[in-house]
């Protein structure tokens, strides 16, 4: 094996190889252009003669680092883990056809959230930016936009932002959770949700408003609670304990739906028999849990491939074309939903 | 809020916020070295004259890209999440500290893994690179020494591979839930671990022996299956269903002691009270399970700031002070521990 020879060029590599000198450039800076074969062998090639094109000159005649920043979401031990794996793995791949790669980092610390960003642009660290946990009024948008910043979003934007986003539609997931527990004869059908002025908890919640009026059934078993397991089986609990209780609760997150398997389980109650949960997210411990959680699942590698692939056009200069995408949820059923005990 | 002024100097910077050169300088490249206000006060000054220090011209100078490259394991449905989401923000952190960012990248294919750690070195996408998840005959240290490319692993690796690696000492974890176990009255305590051959699973299998050893028990309770919950809930079986069943298992992964779990439950032992389940690794998941899942915890934000801390070293051309690190797990006991059976 060569040590990198810092006199090869380009010309040397396609000569040795017997392609253009376009072809070589491609297999660096584009190599899903090329047919497999002919990647492998100009690969080989740039292996054995130690090639090394080196990414800041080419930054520096382009004023690109083909970076995408993407500000890792902090974890939390009284959450479910999001689904960061599998979403982080579907869009470093959509990058990586498109030329690109992920470039992670964290906030520097919470008050300061925008600091981070602020350091990855001026040290040319990232040309655009993936975001996620959009919360409500929450500055990047506005901040990245009044800078010229290409970046898209996982969460929908206010008209304001320049929107450039893709989103599920949480309202609909809900939907179709009220007509699978419908379906099994539920009728006293609660929403367990995060307080009014979260955009996505809002959307979900009005998911079950309408497909309750829908089913000319009264939405009023509405809870409320923080998105933690501690918080929602307070909550639940509460609901539980009323005159009145439901037969099954729709919960705003797979986090909230723990929280209301446990409180079930405090009061003797068997989930999945006595009350039915439908948890949102279909986070990687849902199918794990006892009984295994029903749950609205994201189609989460169609969103990586869209939000690169809009990116990537804004940092062309282009107008992606699409400016917004909402994607449709799939409602995945397990064995924490069955029809209500009998007599309720 | 100024445009990017390409024209701003570093000299403008210094002599706005009252400052010396340096002081800018280590603003960008060495942040942790500044008293947070007098960076903050520097940082307001290069947003407000819109000063961009070009990364690229910065890596021609210096010929470093400053980013480490991790290949993101690809996630599998029937296994439990890996600890991505804590580890990758431990290391996200030590970097950013160090100067640092942490580029992602997925692998081309499975066949070609080393292509995609070529395609990082050639087009100067990464000066060095953080390996987890090393297998039996892992192929990169081998091929990134031979590179003289710097890295670091997270796991062990053989004297040949020109050792910088942190990992988990797994038999000493293994050893602290067999002396859990044994302090509730267990005696036949099961192992179910995977095949032989595999690095990391035969550290965890030794502890066992020579723990059980120890305690004059007799380690004859050992079942092999692979990381998925389907294999390991059927080789649970076969152990639960011979004459003499345990009345506790070890398993060798969190995923590994899941299939244990279903596959006691499916013979209607309730774990925890007529069979205890140990798991390894303390995934997000396990406080979830029911009863939730006593586990051997790594302690990953230790080994992130020590992996990053030696690579940063190797990539500055020092030797790191230390080669090889092996740090001591944790046994956080939850509900799937308790004594055995009356007459077992």
């Amino acid at each position: 094996m060569a040590r990198p020879d810092r006199g090869t060029t380009l010309i040397d590599v396609a000569r040795a190889a017997g392609v253009s000198r376009q072809t070589v450039s491609n297999a660096i800076n584009a190599p899903h252009l090329l047919r497999a074969e002919t990647l492998a062998q100009v690969r080989s090639v740039i292996d054995r003669l130690g090639y090394q094109p080196n990414r800041s000159a080419r930054s520096l005649r382009t004023r690109q680092s083909r970076l995408i920043g993407y500000c890792v979401p902090r974890p939390n031990p009284d959450r479910l883990g999001w689904v960061l794996d599998e979403f982080l793995h579907a869009v470093a791949d959509a990058a990586r056809g498109a030329g690109y790669h992920i470039v992670v980092f964290t906030p520097d610390s919470a008050q300061r959230e925008l600091d981070s960003y602020a350091t990855m642009l001026q040290t040319g660290g990232a040309d655009g930016f993936l975001l996620t946990d959009i919360t409500h009024r929450d500055r990047r948008p506005g901040w990245l936009r009044r800078r010229g910043v290409p970046f898209v979003s996982y969460g929908r934007l206010p008209a304001s932002a320049g929107p450039a986003w893709v989103d599920v539609d949480g309202a609909a997931g809900v939907a179709a959770a009220v007509e699978h527990l419908v379906g099994l004869g539920h009728r006293r059908i609660a929403f367990l949700g995060w307080p009014e002025g979260h955009r996505v908890g809002d959307d979900r919640a009005d998911g079950w408003r309408s497909a309750m009026a829908a089913h000319r059934l009264a939405a009023t078993l509405r809870g409320y609670t923080d998105d933690t397991i501690t918080a929602a089986a307070e909550e639940a609990g509460r609901m539980l304990d009323a005159a009145r209780p439901p037969t099954a609760v729709i919960a705003v997150s797979d986090t909230v739906a723990v929280g209301a398997l446990r409180a079930a389980r405090a009061r003797g109650l068997a989930p999945g028999r006595d009350l039915s949960v439908v948890g949102f997210d279909d986070t990687p411990s849902a199918a794990l849990l006892t009984p295994p959680l029903t749950s609205v699942s994201q189609p989460l590698q169609e969103a990586a491939r869209l939000l690169v692939e809009m990116l990537v056009a804004r940092l062309a200069g282009r107008r992606p074309e699409r400016r917004s995408v909402l994607l449709e949820p799939t409602l995945v059923v397990r064995g924490s939903t069955g029809p209500p005990p009998p007599g309720r």
